[in-house]
């Protein structure tokens, strides 16, 4: 079965990479920000979209607060920025947001970290291929109401590509990146011009008024209206994941690491805000109007719309208005940010196995994790983000609007401990400085963090009371069930490790008194014989065999095979009042055990390798089961005496390929 | 996860019992009737309905002909028993059928009747406990339509049951087959006397008439009639299943067996003819209507029945229009038939697993299966027949009339098999007999296998005449699955076994001129410890000690302590360019095979013992990896050092109870 298994991975993954292979790539800035920009200005793809739907809930005239509500989500933005320049400044080794806490705030809250980056990572795979999926249908109509494929087809591609590993990354990012950065803010200028020449249209939705839900009919008044607000901003603060993606790849970037990462944020930061800014103003002159449910919220001239009517994301909106619906220029755009969105959900099947390495390098995960697969991919992360990430997609139908309510949370829980850890770090950094300039650099860092920490803890308050009952309350529970899984994973090591350290009683010089060998025989054919010859080449003190009459017939049979053989080693038949064969092996040995407890007892097994997973079925099953009970037994130790059947061979030469 | 199984096994299960509690058993004929006797009986609950309503396809002038068919499958009875008894006598050790095509037909013949017995056994679990669902509702009709539950009910408690074992098990089944034959036998009495005094009342289908199928507006004519009424022969003849079951039980009877064993197989055939011939007559003197679809096939006045009419067996219609629906000697009619019913299930979970250790006895299955399992019930068997027979019941929604079509043809595959061996059988007995005397029964009992052969070829051949379109094609299907199966499994085993056969190359007295042990070390731990000095007590003529380069800095730790115990045992640090550790491992022990292809290479893997599943997920999957790809060395032996840790107490403790 292994084997078969192995093989399939190999036609589909491709031969491993070497170790030495991985260093060779350190990044100037122009290739770094596309590599890492991809995520943070994705999100532009839906954030505006989340804004406009959230306001719309309140009537036409609430859509108005969109700059507003994309004002604050801006500043909250440069804030968060601002921050992490100091981050990778002071952690230029890229730790991220794991490490910060980790170090400054101790175990739990690095913890807490950890859960909250990888169930977040697992949402920015959905939510980024939910919206790709979304963009595809906007350019081939046809497709639409099979998001939910599509998204599932881009993540079961995505993760097979990562399974095999990429190659020079860098370039192929940088080209599609630049073209969406390109694209947008091309756009922008051109909507400004139009609009300033009065030549700007209105957007196809322009025509719809929409109808507020029940409790709305004011607009946007009284404390419903500030909560509708704030969830608003909340879902437009989806802009903001990614950002911290620079600071976990500072050792990436060419010297000086920290200076050029540090620039590359603030680079992003800015790109980031324009676009934002430049997508929510066109769509405000354009009258976009996005609603939650078209059919219900939607009339024209007084009448719902006619069936059929397909509602397009903000982008191709106003894409459709600037440059025409079918045009090149709309093309472009909606197949750009269609695949910035993949190369956001990219992002994440590099960071996750990463973070899961450093988590099994803490003990948090299994050991085996530690160690990148084969390939340089972590093939164990890639798997579980790509099933995280086709549940959720599953399971909310690629809903980016549902989806988007799970999101953010997580990416707020980051911000706000790796803000408060990095106070920490300052604080501690300002004991120890002398210099007053270099004191007073402190300070300013630390004055920037707490701004940082304020409002990121703000913004994360807002989220959870906006959007706790909306779905972050599954966010949450995963990151709590991963919590329990990591800690409970690290306190079994530890008890183990505990258990386990040399201390005074070891000493590596006591050894057995004597060694007593037992040979265990079915039939008398070559493997027996090998594993006999093995027994008697290791000189035990004494070396018996032993075979369990179940059938009378064949013991007799064996008894004279052995004897003809005339092999000077005596055979004990051991009497099985069950007809079974582990029980009398097991009291024989631990009579031994009883007779004679300082000796070592050393069974050997003559054991079978197949080559098909069938064969498995119909030999060894006795011998598993006999090694299994024998574990348990203290002072022994089970020598397994493989024999090759004709048939392992081909298994072999697959194994070796490996 | 063994051992939750395990405690689980032992707590549904109960403990296991001994080899030498098997044969206190033996049977006086009064006990083995019953014992032998439900599963051939228990078919008088649904073979007449199968007749009837297959003739009923051709109107209620078709029915008329029931007596003629009961009367032919009557004959055939009779004839089956009378051969049977001649196997009783020529085979005492109760082989079976299986064992007269294998040893006077060859492994062909003798795997062909194996596996068409293996296939019927599930289906005589399957029509009984479906027929035995029916009888249920009959009297609870608040049930009706949850025969396929209850009959999925049925089977999992009898597999239950059977999995603990059985004790006492005459006594239990005596009494109420017992009642059953006074039932039905004491109906037909009262009913013929009511019938004399002309009190015999009209059952409540008599007044339906019945639409026939197409075609056979004219009754039961032409080929299309005759062809009818062989399938009424054919699905009548489902009386017949069950009789063999004496011939295997022969070693169970007590002395003179044979002869004891021969007149018990003659009662239950006249008992059998007896309660058909009565049930077949009191339908017909009632005018029990029965049919496929009673929406369909049924009018009452001219008009469909009304919508809810729900159709009982012949029996219960009969014991109601005898004793009146409600009265107490109705419920015991129908309680005691659906008790035997349940019986005949029982009889083949008796049967197929003793089957099964037979055919894993000579090869044809995994050997493990050649041993009783603890309990004295061959767990696996069970679970086997219970797993087909639901498969089955929840196919063809216990539909019995459907499963019938399935039925039979596995039976009458092995009756004429066995025949024909039989008569074989004789031929050879003949040639060595002089005299007189002796020459005379072997003819006479040729002769009677002589017509058993024919009579139930006969039968073979209009069974799969009629039946093959039907559903007859699935069981061939299945049998011929398991033929292939069984036949792979025993060529595996003879090409392993002239593999492996002892020749005059494999000396037991050669032995690897020196050992060569390298014990695997990952951190410097109390197992490290322990399997350094296992393999130091073993003396080998050379001792390495290796560790793999994935993390520099834990293997300079590692190196450190090593270093600081004074072990005077070199450690070897294996780098590795992929940070992995099986491949180095393998490369190191490949080149230590061809620099001293003649020397014994032991390699020692100290291994976590745990205590609970997810323990193992943690632990040992590199050990076990290595491990995997060593077994495919020549040359090359493992010796796993198992540290029992404190968490593997609990779970050793349940290993020790089985």
């Amino acid at each position: 079965m292994l084997t078969i298994l192995n093989a399939a991975k190999r036609v589909v993954v491709g031969r491993p990479v070497r170790n030495d292979r991985l260093s060779h790539t350190l990044l100037p800035k122009r290739i770094a920000l596309p590599i890492f920009a991809s995520d943070a200005l994705s999100s532009v793809a839906y954030a505006p979209d989340e804004i406009l739907l959230t306001l719309a809930l309140a009537g036409v005239s609430a859509v108005a607060f969109s700059p507003l509500v994309g004002l604050a989500v801006m500043v909250v933005l440069l804030t968060v920025v601002a921050s992490y320049r100091q981050n990778v400044h002071a952690y230029p080794s890229g730790g991220g947001d794991y490490e910060i806490a980790n170090v400054n705030l101790g175990k739990y809250a690095g913890l807490t970290v950890a859960s909250a980056l990888l169930v977040d990572y697992v949402l920015t795979v959905a939510v980024s291929m939910s919206s790709a999926a979304t963009y595809l249908t906007t350019a081939i109509p046809s497709l639409h109401g099979q998001q939910a494929l599509i998204a599932t087809i881009g993540v079961t591609i995505l993760a097979l590509v990562n399974l095999r590993g990429i190659k020079e990354a860098g370039t192929v990012f940088a080209v599609p990146t630049y073209i969406f950065m390109a694209s947008i803010l091309g756009m922008t200028a051109v909507g400004i011009f139009q609009a300033a020449t009065g030549q700007l249209g209105e957007a196809p939705s322009a025509q719809f008024t929409i109808v507020p839900a029940p409790g709305f009919d004011e607009g946007l008044v009284g404390l419903a209206g500030a909560f509708l607000l704030l969830r608003a901003f909340s879902s437009g603060a989806a802009a903001l994941t990614g950002v911290e993606a620079i600071s976990n790849g500072v050792p990436n970037f060419k010297k000086p690491k920290s200076k050029n990462a540090a620039t590359t944020l603030l680079l992003l930061g800015v790109i980031a805000a324009s676009m934002l800014a430049g997508i929510l103003y066109l769509a405000n002159a354009t009258k976009v109007h996005i609603v939650l449910d078209p059919a219900r919220e939607f009339l024209m001239d007084g009448k719902p719309l006619p069936e059929g009517y397909i509602q397009t994301p903000a982008i191709s909106q106003i894409a459709d208005t600037i440059f025409g619906a079918g045009s090149i220029p709309f093309y472009i755009v909606v197949a750009a940010t269609g695949i910035i969105l993949v190369f956001a959900s990219n992002t994440a099947f590099n960071g996750f196995p990463v973070l899961g390495s450093i988590l099994a390098q803490d003990g948090y995960l299994p050991r085996q994790l530690r160690t990148r697969g084969d390939r340089l991919a972590f093939s164990n992360g890639v798997l579980a983000l790509a099933a995280g990430a086709l549940v959720l997609i599953l399971a909310f139908n690629a809903d980016v609007t549902k989806l988007i309510q799970l999101y953010i949370v997580g990416v707020f829980i980051s911000f706000t401990a790796s803000q408060l850890g990095m106070i920490r770090h300052w604080g501690r950094e300002l004991k120890l400085a002398k210099d007053k300039a270099v004191r007073r650099r402190i300070i300013k860092s630390r004055t920037i963090n707490m701004m940082g920490f304020g409002m990121t803890a703000l913004v994360l308050v807002i989220v959870l009371i906006t959007k706790f009952e909306q779905g972050a309350w599954i966010a949450l529970l995963a990151m709590f069930i991963l919590f329990l899984i990591m800690w409970s994973i690290r306190a079994h090591y530890d008890n183990v490790a505990k258990e386990l350290a040399v201390d005074e009683d070891s000493s590596p010089r006591a050894l057995p008194t004597r060694v007593h060998a037992v040979l265990l025989v079915s039939h008398v054919r070559k493997p027996v014989l090998r594993a006999l010859a093995y027994a008697r080449a290791s000189r035990p003190s004494r070396l018996d065999a032993v075979t369990v009459d179940i059938n009378s017939e064949e013991t007799e049979h064996t008894v004279r095979d052995w004897e003809k053989l005339e092999i000077p080693v005596p055979l004990t038949v051991l009497a099985s009042p069950y007809r079974e064969t582990v029980t009398p092996i097991m009291d024989y040995i631990k009579n031994m055990r009883r007779d004679s407890p300082r000796d070592l007892i050393v069974v050997y097994i003559p054991e079978y390798v197949v080559g098909k997973w069938w064969e498995q079925l119909v030999h060894n099953q006795t011998a598993l089961r006999i090694k299994t009970r024998l574990h348990f037994e203290p002072g022994v130790m089970v020598a397994s005496v493989p024999w090759q059947l004709k048939s392992s061979e081909e298994a072999k030469a697959l194994q070796d390929t490996q």
